[in-house]
């Protein structure tokens, strides 16, 4: 029983979380939030208030989410039929109306409010505000719309916010020099923007418990993997399908700097201050 | 023939702009734009012109916008039937989502980026934001579902943006404490907003010239209006119809401290730096 | 068995924790610690660690200290006869001499060092630093020699070395214009160093559990006094003996304007986390 | 007619000006005015105007004068003989008495007080202020007496100017260690100065339309001018005269890191205002 | 023979002038100096001195001057009349023209050079920079010309100056809302100057020793006059002839909040610094 | 007769010191009080003196003490037998218990006081405040116990006070990682210490007139050396004794950056203030 929590036991839980505060202490962090790992309303509020938290014991957390499952909906009230290549959602220029709607207007307002409704105070941003992410049209082979690529990260505005005391959350939308709106990737986004930030880690929330080296089975859990050892991975087939891209973020992030990335599991309740403030991580870090 | 506008012609308008300048530095302007005065395209690109002018020569420009053209073609697209009471959106739960997309996620957005486009540098809030903008349901005779009212003005957020150098540029979304949103009347939200941050003025760009003695005749333009002159311009039908709480507006934000009040024409081109960079207004002034 | 407490756990006091170190940020906390509450090292070392912890999480903490104990077996090393007058040690030179080395150069110091050993930026001031507690005689019917009174506290010094980010550690030596030390008693001049810096609370750590209805039962614990009801108290026998000094400091220091004092257990493993991050108090709080 | 100009032609030109102005926010520009240029004072105020008006739209504008003339009538009053050695004036002591009081005594402080006319905020300054010219005498092969070469710019008398929001009006007296005072001239001090300060751009009001192909002929003004070319241009004979030190300065400033240089013509109205701001330059710019 | 000043000679008056050092620290000195008191170079040179080595240990110093003689020499060799009404100077246009030229050009630039040459940081100001001395023409029963009367000073070019670390050096040239530039006397605004500084003290260099009973008789000097005593040492005939304005300005000053006021003898060497930093003052102080 | 001081003495004195003052503004200067030179009571508010009045003018003054003949009175009260090693004392536990009560909390904070009383605003350091001075254990031939040799020095809190306007004085007890305490020769550590700050002085008050050629006639005082010349001096003898390890400190930091350093007496009134602020030294300069 959680509420018989004796005093000696709070205690010596927060002195044990000490030199994990210590450490982060100032530091930037990127989190990645989004998509199946969002989950449903309390497991999102348990989240927020873990950013809050991790906002006032001196950590400089910046929220960037995507918002798959609530573009999907609204595409659907619209009567817009969602189409998939290769894993990417062709986007004609009614569906990137929607996604930016979706994105910037209430996935990323929700998540300021509930921020706010913990005590937090943050500030949504899209790629657009201060023209922060800018983006071209990805080259593919087959058209994709207005699916982007980004060029560059103009971090500005995302220190302007947390040099004034706010938690910026930011919707990857990104824009290019003629003002046309680009739907971009949350995790690639979140990578850039970590590498920009030099962050100290980047933290990718999944619906997965991390690297599985059978996924099929959660207890065989890789805790570290070194980027140097990820083509190795690749090759045997233990970084396959959804999780490649997601392992490529991570890789890039460490490779441009970022100290560490993490893929850890959204769904488990307060899985970041687990993850941050305590001696067992409970995902897959690469560094 | 614009094109041959003389050197010494230019030369001597951007003279006769230099009082206007210098009495207007530093000084915080609230614009409210939306609604018909929107308008296309051309006449968008023109309004962030001018606002982008008057941030580069100094004045602390907010914008404030409405969209209700926008919210009712998405409404249609949804199949949401609009419903309007006493000329108030009847706003339940599925038509508040569709507002807050459009406004925060649409109009705020495009404004943002059109001004980034005008190489302004621009931020886009709402109301969410910071907990910028409090509120709770407003009380009315017929139930109006989530249509709120004001109950106070957070500048913090608008301040910390306009001191690093932002465009701030707010959608009228309301939270309450328990974290619901609010549709909020835009022409309300400015001036509460101005008269929060001691603005300078309060510029209201509508679909009419100002206001005029015979409505159906532009030469009637009655150019300045004491605020103790209104109750009889009421009750004379001067003030009537729509009109009323635009008025409402303007008389408010001066009562609390706004110097001046302006009701202009957001269809001519270049409204704004005509009323605020020259000798002749070309709306309705109260003070 | 604590070790074995489950990261969900873990997680919960964390966030437990969260409206507590919301309510706290930034304010600033005197915590009295010494005399016979200081107890062995073990004791000492997870003191300071809560003190490092409290001020990693933002919160602005001033320690002061005594150090009757080690006064009492230095003056016994250098042969020199103890003699208390009222519970006050009557201070010749000699007296005070070892006073001033005992606390600003051995107690402040190890207090020092140990919280440097915690990661924590500490300084350790005595009343003579920057001239910070000025005093002078204290009058009384029997001649106490060199015991002082204070008359003004400067708060300059302890002000920028929270400025600074050091954790001020404070020896209760107070100084006359001419320049003489004085014995200055510890609570005392923690309740009005609090009181100069309008600080949000005042925890005198004791070897008590707080006020007990009946001093030799636990169980009576009275957990909030209302600085009112201390007359009553007193007249009732409640509060008295060596009680009576540390709650007539309670007293003033709220009377001043301090929020709350706090008597607490400091032989209590990190009674002060406890205390300030928890819903239960584990004193006596005074308001 | 001027006095019609139409509101929408009025705004155009504004609106025109708008990537100009965005162009130089915030740049340092650094004017050389005085000599048969400075004209008489209609002219004066519209020059001064147009200073204001660079000023107030965030340009950092250094006027830099001379003073030629006025320095001649008052020789002239006092009996003093005016003598010239190739070009420049031989200075003795009465001589460089009547010039640094009319340059830094009277067409100084007559350009400050125009500028406060037109509700600028200038400050006037000389060469001694803050040691900002140092000087020495000028070798030649004929004594000229006090005439004298720069040896460094001190900028931090004009920085502190500039950084106070002030425009710095200097009036080129150098000073040598030893205090001695010495005449330089003008438009070489204000390439020095232009160098010194890494300014944008260098422009040399004077009484000409700009380098012309055929003196006599103001329809051959060559608009640019490459600093490479200029040799070439000076074995032409295109560049002789009175116009070569100009043109020496000019190259100078570009060479030492200014990014434009211009020759325009003071005589005409507001020509800085339409050089700077317009589309079409109206003299000859060096780069 | 002051050439073998013992060492410990010279370390006694260094420590006796602590206490006045540490008493001036950060302090506003206004020095009123110039008209007979100016003397010769030799004895300029050693106030300037004085003025650097205040500065240096840390009083904010400004030093205000006139110039009569030095007008005088210019006038008569411009050939144009001196004339005085009541001890003013009568001051036409062309008489103007030379006290501007004279003051601000060649009098408040000698004696920024010579700060400069002993290492101090001076800037020359005059009233016109900053629009700092508003005047206007002084009502008088006849007619003065372009005499003027102080209306206002602005503080803000003053105290910029002092903060950027410059001793402001200040002709007193006092300018109307049109630009007319007035003939201002400078005891007269060096009082108001430091009125609006709110200064510790004034000093007025004369060629006096400062106020004597007996005119003839130094022996004679009244060290200390309360400002209260004024009216009757006039009635006394005590303070007569050219004293009364100074006397009259010192009072003025301590009336509006400057501290003291003094008259003493810039004759003599290092006059400034005996009154300031040594036990026994030299002239008369008014407080 | 020293009271008989002129006026005109005493100006000339502050103004021959003007140069020597300019050259020091703002420069930091590390100043070895201690020892034998620490003298009676008597000479030591003289020395106070000249700190306050360096600091004044705007030295940044550091004061780093020993206190070898306290420590020894001490250690005799409390019954511990002194035994030195090559000069070095050992140090067991109560030893360096006493060494850090009678250094930091005895000499330091009487330090600290003299300064306060002569008006100086001073705080007390040792090497545990912000962990200043980290040391480890001296290794030697003999075991010294807990004489500490420095690792590195964390000039932060130094400077931190320096900036907040105090004179930081400094009791030499070094510290290691795991917090145990240790005995840090004085002389050594203002070496370091000034090297570390990059000092522009070091000034050893000692007890000797300075480096004699012939250590028994005061008449043979060497004025300057040349760090280079000191092995020639060691090997002839003339550097020898006590006189090693002083000279080795002044070789050191001036090796270290430190642009001079000195060894002067002490005991001679003002001994620092005629070296720094007269034509004259008074010691041995080490350049």
């Amino acid at each position: 029983m959680i509420d018989s929590v004796s005093d000696e036991l709070r205690a010596k839980v927060l002195v044990d979380a000490l030199p994990y505060i210590q450490n982060y202490t100032n530091k930037v962090i990127v989190i990645k939030y989004g998509g199946s790992a969002m989950g449903d309303d309390s497991v999102k509020v348990d989240v927020m208030r873990d950013v809050v938290l991790l906002s006032l014991i001196g950590i400089k957390v910046v929220l960037v989410h995507g918002g798959g499952p609530e573009i999907n909906d609204m595409l659907k009230k619209v009567g817009i039929q969602s189409k998939f290549i290769n894993g990417l959602r062709y986007t004609d220029e009614p569906t990137m109306e929607v996604v930016q709607m979706v994105l910037a207007g209430k996935v990323n307002k929700d998540l300021v409010s509930l921020l706010g409704q913990c005590n937090g105070k943050a500030i949504g941003l899209c790629g657009v505000d201060g023209m922060m992410i800018k983006a071209e049209k990805l080259q593919s082979e087959q058209d994709l719309g207005l699916v982007g690529e980004i060029t560059s990260i103009n971090t500005e505005p995302i220190l302007d916010a947390l040099n004034n005391g706010y938690i910026p959350v930011i919707a990857t939308i990104g824009v290019s020099e003629d003002a046309t709106m680009y739907n971009i990737n949350a995790d690639t986004a979140a990578a850039k923007i970590a590498a920009a930030l030099g962050a100290e880690n980047l933290i990718l929330l999944t619906d997965t418990r991390g690297l599985l080296r059978d996924k099929d089975d959660e207890e065989t859990l890789i805790p570290v993997v070194n980027v140097s050892e990820v083509p190795k991975l690749v090759k045997e087939g233990i970084v396959s399908g959804g999780m490649i891209p997601k392992v490529e973020c991570c890789v890039e992030a460490v490779r441009r700097g970022v100290k560490r990335s993490f893929i850890i599991d959204g769904r488990i309740n307060h899985s970041i201050l687990i993850e941050m403030l305590s001696h067992e991580g409970i995902g897959t870090m690469f560094l």
